[in-house]
C-alpha cells in the first residue's frame, strides 16, 4: 500500500512582489507548498482551515494532485491572508500585512481516515496545536516539524513539549542558533538533538542544506539558478520533497535521507523559479528526476 | 620534476583577538598562509617584502615547510602589520589597524630562478603589483588570482586587465556580485568568466564553495566544525590547497579541479580549528587525506 503523509499547516491566498513582478491572493500557505511538493511521491492527507472566500479554482489544485483534503475545514469567515515582499537579494520576506482571519481559532481536528497516518509533518503553526494534532494519530512511523522564531521565542515550552515527540526538525541556521542558545552550528544541533529529534535538518538558503543525526553530518548545496523569482514557500518545498521521498522509500536508512534532502533540494528549486505555485503544479516525475542527475553532477567528486 | 608555485602576497605580522582568545605580532599574511597549505602539495616560491623586524623564528616556519624565500626579500623598516578582531559569530574580521610599512613601496622582484614556475598565484595586492608579477614570468602554465572589494571599487581597470591574463580567479560572492554588477550568482559568473578566467571560484566562508567553468559548475560544503578559533588566513589557505593540489595532479580536469576544491576546504579547515599558523603548522599528507575522505562521507549520495 502506498504511504500516506499527513500535514497541518496553513492554506493561505498570498500577495507577494519580487523585484520581477507580483501576484495578488493566489493559492499559498505552508500546507499547501508541502502538499503538491510531496504529492509528487506519495499520498498526501492536508488539515487545514479556510474561510467561505476559498473558490473551486483553489480546490482544484488539491484535487489535481490528487491531495485528500477530508481535513481541510471551511468555516465562516476570510481566509487567512498574507502579504510580503522581496528585494533584489530575494533572502528575506517583508511581511506588509498578515491576516489570520479563520486561522486564529483553528483547532485542528483529525478525520477517522487520517489516524492511521504512518507520516506526520507538523507545519510551521503554533506548537500547542502541533501537540493536539499528535494526540489524535494512532501511531506515526515518522513525524517531521517545522518552527520559526517567534514559537522559540515566545512558546518554547511547549514547543519542546512537542519536540520530545517529534523525529525529525527542519529549521534554518538562524533559528537553530535560538534554540540551542548556542552559536556553533554543529554543537547547536547536538544541544537540539538532545532535546528529542534524532535528525536535525539546518536549511541555508541559497547555501543550501546541513542534515545532522547521531553518526553523520551530510551537507548539500543549494541548485544554483539563473533565475530566481519567488523565494515564497521554499522551504515548505523543500520540506513536501523531503517527506515524500522518504514515505516513497519506506525506510530511514541514511542512504534515504540523503536521497530526501536532494529530493527536497530539487523541490525547492523548482520552487523558486516561478512565481507562486508555478514552479511545482506542472512538474512531471521525469523533470525530478532529472534535476537529482544534475544534483548528483553538481556534488560529486572522485575519492583518493 | 615536482612543480613549482610561485606565490606573490604579503608577509604580515598579525594581532589577532576573537571570543576565544587572542595572539600578538604573529606571523601572518596572504603569502604565508597560502605557502605552508600549499608546502603539503607542492614546491612554493614566495615573493613578499619583510622588514627588519622579521626574525629567524618567522623564517624558520617557511625553512620546516622547504618553501623557498630567495623572492622574500628584506627591506630597511617595519614588516606590514595588521590588527583584527572577530565577534561570536567569527564570519568577518573588523580591522583595527593597518599598518604597510615596507609593503607600501613594494615592487615585487622576480628571482631568476623563479622565471620559469608553471604555477602562479596572485595574492591580494594591488592589481597593477599582480600585472608587474605577471610581465616577469616566462610562460606560466596556470594563473590564479585573489583580489577584493577595495580594487573592485578602486582600481577596476586595472584588475581587468589583470583578469585577462587569469585563469582561476578566486574571491567571495560579495565581490562576484559587485565585479560584475548583477545580483544573481550564476550570471554574475558568467559576466566574470567574459573578462578572462575561465574557472571561477566563489568562496561563501561557513558555507562553502561554488566553482564555475564553461562546462559544468560544483558545489561543496564547508567541512563543519565544533571548534572554530581563529578563521584568519582561511581563504589564503583554502588557495593553497587547491593550487597545491592541482599544481601535484599536474592537469586542469574537471575532476583535478573538483579535488582541488576539496583539498582546498580541508586547509582552510584545518587552518580555522587553531590559531594562526597552529593548526597548519603541524600536519601531516595523512592528517590532509584523512579529512579528505571524511569530504566524501559529509557529500556523498547514492545516484538513482
Amino acid at each position: 500500500m502506498e504511504s500516506s503523509i499527513l500535514v497541518v499547516g496553513s492554506v493561505a491566498l498570498d500577495s507577494v512582489k519580487t523585484p520581477f513582478g507580483q501576484a495578488d491572493e493566489v493559492l499559498g500557505g505552508s500546507a499547501t507548498y508541502f502538499s503538491v511538493a510531496a504529492s509528487f511521491f506519495s499520498r498526501i492527507r492536508v488539515v487545514a482551515v479556510v474561510g467561505t472566500d476559498f473558490g473551486d479554482d483553489h480546490a482544484a489544485m488539491f484535487k489535481r494532485h490528487n491531495i485528500d483534503t477530508d481535513g481541510l475545514v471551511r468555516t465562516d469567515g476570510r481566509t487567512f491572508r498574507w502579504k510580503g515582499e522581496y528585494s533584489y537579494d530575494l533572502n528575506e520576506a517583508r511581511t506588509l500585512d498578515t491576516q489570520l482571519n479563520v486561522f486564529e481559532s483553528f483547532e485542528p481536528t483529525i478525520p477517522t481516515s487520517y489516524k492511521a497516518s504512518d507520516y506526520v509533518f507538523l507545519g510551521n503553526i503554533d506548537p500547542e496545536l502541533q501537540l493536539q494534532v499528535l494526540d489524535q494519530i494512532e501511531q506515526p512511523r515518522i513525524v517531521a516539524c517545522d518552527t520559526m522564531n517567534f514559537w522559540i521565542d515566545g512558546k518554547l515550552d511547549e514547543l519542546k513539549r512537542t519536540l520530545r515527540r517529534v523525529d525529525i526538525l527542519l529549521i534554518n541556521d538562524g533559528e537553530t542558533r535560538m534554540l540551542a542558545g548556542e552559536a556553533n552550528l554543529v554543537r547547536a544541533a547536538h544541544k537540539i538533538m538532545a532535546m528529542g529529534p534524532r535528525i536535525l535538518i539546518v536549511k541555508r538558503g541559497e547555501y543550501g542544506v546541513l542534515m545532522f543525526n547521531e553518526n553523520s553530518i551530510f551537507g548539500a548545496p543549494a541548485f544554483p539558478l539563473e533565475e530566481v523569482y519567488d523565494p515564497t514557500g521554499a522551504g515548505d518545498s523543500f520540506a513536501g520533497g523531503f517527506m515524500g521521498y522518504l514515505a516513497q522509500a519506506g525506510e530511514l536508512t541514511d542512504d534515504a535521507l540523503r536521497r530526501a534532502i536532494i529530493f527536497g533540494s530539487v523541490m525547492a528549486s523548482f520552487n523558486v523559479e516561478k512565481f507562486s505555485l508555478d514552479g511545482l503544479s506542472r512538474l512531471t516525475r521525469t523533470d525530478i528526476d532529472t534535476r537529482f542527475g544534475q544534483f548528483k553532477k553538481l556534488t560529486h567528486f572522485e575519492a583518493l
